[in-house]
C-alpha cells in the first residue's frame, strides 16, 4: 500500500501506558492498494474472545471511565499492578485491533481489478476500522448470495473448529472433547463432527446449553454443573474413545478432570493390570481460549502419558501448509450459511464500543453471546 | 523360567486392600533360568523416588502400624478415602517392587553359561528380592572392577539424565532446565552437560545445594528460596537459551514459573513487537517426578506456544529404539564410577524396610538422600 488522497477513515486503537489501558478512535488515511492488493470497505467484524486480550488487556473494567463523546470518546481503565509484567511488551504502542471481518472491495490493484464490487472475508488484524487494504491472496471471495454479515466470522471460529478435527487426525486420536461447547464455535464443531462422523464429547455448564446442542443432533453432551459430572464424562469418553480435548476455558480444574476421566477409561481398557505410571494411552488437552483467566490446576491423577499445551490456529495452519489451509477455507465459503453460520447478540458502531457498559457486556464472554461491529454505522 | 527345587528366597510385596496398604516379605521359590536367561543373586537395589508410588501408594504413613517382627513383620497404613480411586486398579494384587538393581549371576541357561560369576545390572521390576531371573538381553554386564553397589543405580537415574539430553535434541531445543537439581540424578546431569557442552540451568531449593552443584562445575544454579528467584531464573534462561525443562517436583507453581520466565526471555528476543498470543517460541516442561504430589498450578502468563506433559524413561527408550538405548547403556557402564556414581544415605536389609520410621525417612524424598536395599543382609 502507499500514501493516497482518499481521505480519512476511523480505526479503533488500544494503548497501554503508565499502568492504564486507553481505547479511542484514530482517523487514519485510507490507503491505496498496490498491484496485488485490494481496498476493502469493512462492513462487519466480530468481537471474538481471541480479540479481547489485545482490545482490553488485563484492564480492570470496573475502573473504566470515559472522556469526550461519540467518535472522540476515550475510555481509560486501570491495569492491576501484578498484571503489568504481561503488558510490558506493548507499553506505549497504539495498536489496531480485530482479527477478522468482511466487506466490499471498493478499489483494486492492477492484478485484481475483477474483484471490485465483490464481497470478501479477511483474516489479518486491524479489522475494527472502516477500511483495510490486504493482499488478494489473503481475501476469501464469498459466494454471490453471501453478505458481509454472513462472512464476518469466516475464519477464526470455522477454521479453529476444522483445525481441531485436523489436529485429531494429525496426532493419531479418534475422537474429541470440547469445552464451553455451546459457543458459536462449539455449535459449528457439532455440525462438522456429525458430517465427518467424528465422535465428540461436548462439555457444557448449563442444562439449556445441553438442550441446544442436543437440538443440533449432538449425541454426547455432559453438563459440568450436574452432581455426577465425572461419572457422566467417563461414560461419554468410554463410548467415544476420545483422548484429545480442546478447552476454551483454561482456568480451574476442568482440564485436569478431563485427563483424569480419560485415564480411568484407558486403565479399564488396559485390562486392569496395575502399573505405577498409569496407562500408556497418551491423553492430550489443548487450551485454545481463556474464558477463565485464573490458574489452571492439575491434580495429576492420570499417569505419565499426558500432555497439556496451548493451541493456536495460526500454528496449526503453518503445520498443515497452504494447500490444506486453502481447502479448509473453501469448505467454509461453501458451507457459510449452514455449518458455519454465526449468530450475534447485537450490532455496534465503532464509537458504540467506547462505552464502559458495552465493554463490560462484551468482556463477560457469556457462552453463545457474540457482538458484531459494523464500522460504517455513523456515531 | 520354570519351577525348580532351588529353595525359597525373600521378596518384598506391596498390597492394597480394603483401603489399606500392606507391606510384607513373601517367601517365593527361586526360579530356574531358561536357555536365554540368568539367575541373579541381588546384592544391591536402590529405592528411587519412582519406586515409591508402587511401594507406598498414597498411603498415609502417619497411620502406619507394624505387627510381627523381622522377616515376618507386616506394616499396614491407611489410604485416605479421596485417593482410593487411583489405587482401584491394583486392589487385591500382591505386587513385587523395585525397578532396578545389581548382583552376581549364580546360574545361567545354556546360551549364557559364560556369564556365571559376572556382576550385572538389571532393569525390570521385582528387584526388592533376594533373587531375580532375567533374559540375558536385559542385563548390563559391568566392567570387572565394578561391584553390585556401584551398579545398583545403573539404569533409572543415568538413563533418565541421558534421556533428558536426548529429548532436548529430538525436539529441537538447545538447552535444559532441571529442578531439584542437587539430586543424585541432577548431579549426573551436571556432569553429562559439562561433558557434552549442553547449557543447563539448575534450580535448587537451598544455598548448600547450590554450593554442591557449583563444586561440580555447574555454571547456572538458581535457588528458588531466594527473594529474586524469578529475576535470577530469567537471567539464566537468557544466558543459556534453554526452552525445555525437566521437573522432578510436579506440584506447585514452579512449572508455570519456568514457562513464564522462558516467555519473558522469548518476548525480549522477539524484538518487542507485541502480539496478543505471546512469543512463537515453543516452551516445554516435562514432569518426570512427583516430589510434591499436590496440584500443579499454572498462571498461563506465557502465551500460547507452550506444553506441559508427563515424561517417562520407557517412552523415551521406545521412541529412540534399541540401538540408541544400547549405546546409552554402554556409556553408563563405561562411566559408572565417574559421571554415573551414586551416593547412598544408608543400607537396609529387606526386613529393615518393614519399619514405619524407616518408611517415613524414605518417603521424605529429601534431595540428595537415597537408600540402598541389600537383600542378602539377614534380618
Amino acid at each position: 500500500m502507499s500514501e493516497s488522497n482518499r481521505g480519512l477513515g476511523l480505526q479503533l486503537r488500544s494503548l497501554v501506558k503508565d499502568g492504564e489501558l486507553q481505547l479511542s478512535l484514530a482517523r487514519v488515511p485510507i490507503p491505496a492498494p498496490a498491484d496485488d492488493e485490494i481496498l476493502v470497505r469493512i462492513e462487519a467484524t466480530p468481537i471474538n474472545p481471541s480479540d479481547l486480550g489485545l482490545l482490553l488487556g488485563p484492564a480492570d473494567l470496573a475502573t473504566a471511565k470515559v472522556s469526550g463523546a461519540g467518535e472522540d470518546a476515550v475510555v481509560t481503565a486501570r491495569i492491576p499492578p501484578q498484571l503489568r509484567r504481561a503488558t510490558a511488551p506493548r507499553e506505549g504502542q497504539s495498536l489496531p485491533v480485530g482479527n477478522e471481518g468482511a466487506g466490499v472491495v471498493i478499489e483494486a490493484g492492477a492484478a485484481a481489478k475483477q474483484l471490485v464490487g465483490k464481497t470478501v472475508a479477511i483474516l489479518g488484524g486491524s479489522m475494527y476500522a472502516q477500511h483495510r487494504v490486504v493482499k488478494v491472496a489473503d481475501a476469501l471471495v464469498l459466494h454471490d448470495d453471501a453478505t458481509p454479515r454472513d462472512g464476518a466470522s469466516c475464519f477464526v471460529n470455522p477454521l479453529t473448529a476444522l483445525g481441531m478435527v485436523g489436529t485429531m487426525r494429525l496426532e493419531g486420536h479418534t475422537g474429541l472433547v470440547h469445552t464451553a461447547a455451546a459457543s458459536n464455535l462449539g455449535q459449528m464443531l457439532v455440525k462438522i463432527c456429525l458430517a465427518d462422523r467424528v465422535p465428540l464429547v461436548n462439555i457444557v455448564r448449563k442444562p439449556e446449553q445441553a438442550a441446544l446442542l442436543k437440538g443440533l443432533g449432538a449425541e454426547h453432551v455432559v453438563d459440568s454443573s450436574q452432581a455426577d459430572f465425572m461419572g457422566d464424562l467417563i461414560a461419554a469418553l468410554d463410548a467415544t474413545g476420545a483422548t484429545l480435548a480442546f478447552d476454551a476455558i483454561g482456568g480451574g480444574a476442568l482440564a485436569g478432570q478431563i485427563l483424569t476421566a480419560m485415564e480411568v477409561v484407558a486403565a479399564r481398557k488396559g485390562g486392569g493390570a496395575f502399573t505405577r505410571y498409569g496407562s500408556t494411552t497418551h491423553k492430550q488437552v489443548y487450551i485454545y481460549g481463556g474464558l477463565d483467566t485464573g490458574p489452571t490446576t492439575l491434580n495429576r491423577a492420570f499417569g505419565m502419558a499426558w500432555g497439556l499445551g496451548g493451541w493456536l490456529l495460526t500454528y496449526f495452519l503453518q503445520k498443515v501448509g497452504p494447500a490444506e489451509a486453502a481447502r479448509l477455507r473453501q469448505r467454509v465459503a461453501d458451507e457459510l450459511k449452514t455449518t458455519f453460520a454465526s449468530h450475534y447478540t447485537a450490532e455496534l458502531g465503532l464509537a458504540d464500543v467506547l462505552d464502559p457498559g458495552t465493554l463490560a457486556a462484551i468482556n463477560k464472554k457469556a457462552t453463545g453471546e457474540k457482538y458484531l461491529i459494523v464500522p460504517q454505522k455513523s456515531a
